[in-house]
């Protein structure tokens, strides 16, 4: 189902009308996801009691529609007798197994719900943070884990029912299924809450497949879908559940990024098989794509957006975003606005035009250039005074700035009030690459109400756009020229496209370099890079298929250029992320809440400044 | 002493120098705060093996630099044989005992460091995230957790050593302390990372007092100053260390806010009386200001910022702003811009000139009528096309979009360019009161490098601007017409200060209700308003002086307001948080990442909305 965070009354009233269903169709066993009546990913909303009540009134309707059925939901299980270490009401992430209009919990259990036993903490999970666990509970209860950790018994038998993470016991020193097993349980449940992330689907599919072979029973997954966030994080949850059997085979499969009532017989006969073998072929970039248009839709009905104005350049990024948001709306919702100054190129300018064109979308040319030079005559050569002390300096607007000055024009100034006036938003259309190293200006290319392909990196955005034209349009929307011209900010004369002068990214070498810093679970630091480059081991280690060397001349300007990035990623980058707009995360670590990171500075350990320093030695 | 976060190398740096100062005082015992080597809150940074490594070596050299003393001191302690739940390396939040040469941990535990118990999980806090607890440990290796907490044997006896949380016990069902105690150790000793929280000192001098005076042992607190962040909030730490005789009474406090190195004799004997009792007078408003200044030049020094651009209405939040910044840098550092339109006052505008003047700072006045008139003409009333389909639209942009279009253009156009062009940053002045519910302009007044009052209630900030003027500067700094004239962001016709009519919000009336929502422990929420308010009891509860129906001529004016600005804290108020600069945190629960928040739309309880029908009804 699909799950919507913060909204137990509504998440409650289409439970209860999926159990009338069910009834109706004889079904005697319905399972809905983790945190179904409350969401999941909802911030310190836990603190709210009025919440609480709320979830607590919420699962007493759910028990009561569970009449001559078994229904087992997530929800937040409350203890209003004890406290949570931060001296808040006890709660706990429960799983309820309701029948004939009560609850009840394990067999060993001390309440009528079964507890979450390992809590996430890692990426966006924050469970301990709002959870107590079972394993606390054992200490506090002075009981063994082992005991407390028991099926449910119904009148379909015992049934080993677990949460989420519960099944993801690889790093654990304690399994929770383990432990089920060695009672006689007819079926394991795992209800979930997964966000999307690029292939974890197959992981999942490979995990609950050996649990079930190996536990020798029926084993049932149930995810949400939706979307939730963390303020700063937008997250797809994609729900594809499923049934192996104790074979490890998959049955009757819910669709990706989609509400699914299905029902299905579960032999539970010792052995039965009834599954088929996980098929793990998919499109990637397929997936990405329909992961950023369902999370891009749903994010705007969240926000209650309809109308949306997409700052259009002539270049990739851009086209990609208008086109995905073309797939959601209706043209006459969707305002391409190209802003060009006297460094546009009018082969961009063009390229913005057919853009709107082939998309069908409204159009319109809001020249900055009489702003930005407004802005020069009031700032520079300004001579600023202190009253009483005589001081003066005069004031002078570099041309570094002045591209500032360009890019804020455009969003804060032109693409804020054309996108109200338009009655609705205005995108972000920044990309991983430039948001791992700030590459934007704050106020300017950097603002806009949803950063939607923020959690993609540069290189994947020309597959989106092929796979635009290929594979969703059957035909060109996004112009050639836009795939085919240097990628290029068009901020100042250096930056001509004309004369293939662009950005200084190196495509796909730097995408490979920042996905070692961001997305790799044991994330690589200039100590690595450098020692694998001294190694020369660096392109196989981050998947590079062409040579560095053909990119830098020598070890010196290896260097210059790792520590150029390195230092915006820590520096100037981090501090524009900061305010960056939400960001919607489909892959292993977006930025935001999925990664949290401090402002220190930029740092070196002592390793790499000694590597830095042999290596620069030998060579001079 | 002040911990650099991120920065293992020069605090181990500083730490063995200290550690030489202190044997050549002949000291016996020299104490470091809790994550010392690393710093505390560092994100996940902690994810860097390259950096792990460097905290592992920094932590030899203090060992090795321990000959002769006893040297205890905060450091990550790592296994890497183990893995954490995340499935990266074992880390714990540790302390270490260095005695000639060699690290001893406790007696009974299995590391040669002592392993914090108890990890908070709350506020800013994510102890779980990062670090295996002791709790955790005992799972893994099946020993009661009693037999894992024992004091560690020195050349002088046992000391009972623990971490930060550990002796925050109230709400866990373990205490460290308590256990401790069974063994006879020499004293207890609570290595810390505590932010500054107003008011937060005196609960923890009677925390300390009371443990000292229970466990009937002299009681040593070591805390770290500094600043530390979690990217949108940065926490000030003011150590305030100290030592508690065994009879609970204070002895030999650190200063607050500044590194302190100092050298006490413990007496050991029995029942031995060496301190103080706990003075507990201090002016909130003077920690408050102080507190603001230290998080203020702190931030700065981290980010290089030199030079400040402050924009100043003539209202009292800026003038407070710039007279803090002034009291940091010198004149010639410090820029005010007033950028004045139709709209704004000349009261205003000789208000903001006045304390420039009074501050001695650069002035510049610059106007943004030219802009925002360019703006009106190329957007109000464009026509836009769709080519193709005919689609056209005629765009307006109405008195409201006018607001928002004058307060980008001051931040995103003027300050942005003119604080680059002076050669650094502007601020943001936006206060909590403001921040609660959106009342600013996303890239315009909320706009700035850094909002150092943004965790500071209206009402508060004319405390701080007359403590500015009264005890600060001795003078009027800040213009009594800013304190006299009503708050107003004259922006529109309507909002004239010289006819009195300012912003829609009422103090100290909304200020006592949206901390009621934002900084309470058991947060209230219109469920719990709106039922004071039915009986009568809401002034009572809110701490409100004055008479609420003053405010509000029926329950209908009640309610409409209180969902007016409810709305506007759960929708629009939190988008633009989101965006917003780093909020440097002084009180309990600074918007960022110490009041985690997910978008989710507006939200009442049915409990609420049954309520709010049942009272105006009646009304009707």
């Amino acid at each position: 189902m699909e799950v919507f965070p913060g909204r137990p009354s509504e998440n409650t009233a289409k439970i209860v009308s999926h159990i009338k269903d069910a009834r109706t169709d004889g079904v005697k066993l319905v399972i809905f996801p983790e945190m179904a009546v409350p969401g999941y990913l909802i911030g310190d909303e836990w603190e709210h009691e009025a919440f609480l009540r709320e979830c607590e009134d919420c699962g007493r309707e759910i028990c009561a529609a569970s009449k001559d059925l078994i229904v087992i939901f997530g929800n937040v299980g409350l203890d209003w007798h004890k406290r949570n270490e931060d001296g808040r009401v006890r709660k706990y992430n429960a799983l309820f197994v309701a029948e004939d209009g009560r609850c009840d919990g394990p067999i060993n259990g001390p309440y009528n719900f079964v507890i979450k036993t390992l809590h996430p903490n890692y990426r966006e999970f924050d469970d301990s943070r709002h959870f107590f666990d079972l394993r606390k509970l054992a200490l506090e209860q002075r009981r063994p884990l082992e005991d407390l950790v028991s099926p449910v018994k119904t009148s379909a038998g015992l049934l080993a029912c677990a949460v989420c993470e519960d099944a993801w016991d690889a790093d654990y020193s304690f399994s929770p299924f383990d432990t089920l097993s060695k009672h006689d349980a007819r079926m394991f449940i795992n209800i979930s809450s997964s966000p999307f992330t690029m292939n974890k689907n197959h992981k999942r599919n490979r995990l609950f497949s050996a649990h079930a072979a190996r536990l020798r029973r029926p084993l049932v997954f149930a995810n949400n879908v939706g979307i939730q966030n963390n303020g700063k994080t937008v997250f797809t949850f994609d729900g594809s559940s499923c049934i192996y059997d104790c074979h490890g085979n998959q049955a009757s499969c819910g669709g990706a990024f989609e509400e699914t009532y299905a029902t299905f017989d579960i032999p539970l006969a010792d052995a039965a098989r009834f599954g088929e073998p996980i098929d793990l072929t998919e499109d990637a970039t397929t997936k990405l794509y329909d992961a950023i248009v369902y999370g891009t839709r749903k994010f705007m009905a969240q926000c209650g957006v309809k109308r949306v104005t997409v700052g259009v350049s002539g270049g990739i990024d851009s086209a990609v975003v208008a086109s995905i948001y073309r797939q959601i709306l209706e043209p006459e919702n969707l305002l391409l606005v190209n802003m060009p100054s006297k460094f546009n190129s009018s082969s961009t300018r063009h390229l913005a035009a057919e853009l709107a064109s082939n998309l069908g979308a409204f159009y319109a040319e809001i020249p900055i250039q009489k702003s930005v030079d407004l802005t020069r005559r009031q700032i520079d050569q300004l001579v600023v005074k202190a009253s009483g002390s005589g001081f003066e300096q005069k004031l002078e607007l570099s041309s570094f700035m002045m591209e500032n000055v360009q890019a804020r024009d455009r969003s804060a100034r032109v693409l804020a009030s054309i996108s109200a006036a338009f009655g609705g938003v205005f995108t972000c259309n920044a990309n991983k690459s430039e948001a791992t190293v700030g590459y934007s200006t704050l106020y300017g290319d950097l603002a806009g109400y949803f950063a939607n392909i923020a959690d993609v990196w540069k290189t994947e955005i020309y597959e989106l756009a092929r796979h635009i034209n290929e594979n969703v349009c059957n035909r060109q929307v996004i112009p050639q020229g836009s795939m085919d011209i240097v990628p290029s900010a068009e901020l100042s004369e250096t930056q001509n496209v004309d004369e293939g002068n662009g950005d200084p990214l190196v495509y796909p070498y730097h995408d490979c370099l920042f996905k070692s810093w961001v997305e790799w679970w044991d994330r690589a630091t200039p100590e690595e890079i450098l020692g694998w480059h001294a190694e020369g081991k660096l392109e196989t280690k981050l998947g590079y298929k062409a040579r560095i060397r053909d990119i830098f001349k020598d070890d010196s300007a290896f260097i210059a250029d790792l520590e150029r990035w390195w230092g915006q990623y820590q520096g100037m980058g981090l501090a524009k992320r900061i305010q960056s707009p939400p960001v919607l995360a489909v892959k292993r670590r977006a930025f935001g809440f999925d990664h949290r990171e401090s402002q220190m500075g930029v740092r070196y350990t002592r390793k790499y400044n000694e590597l830095r320093n042999r290596l620069l030695d030998k060579h001079c």
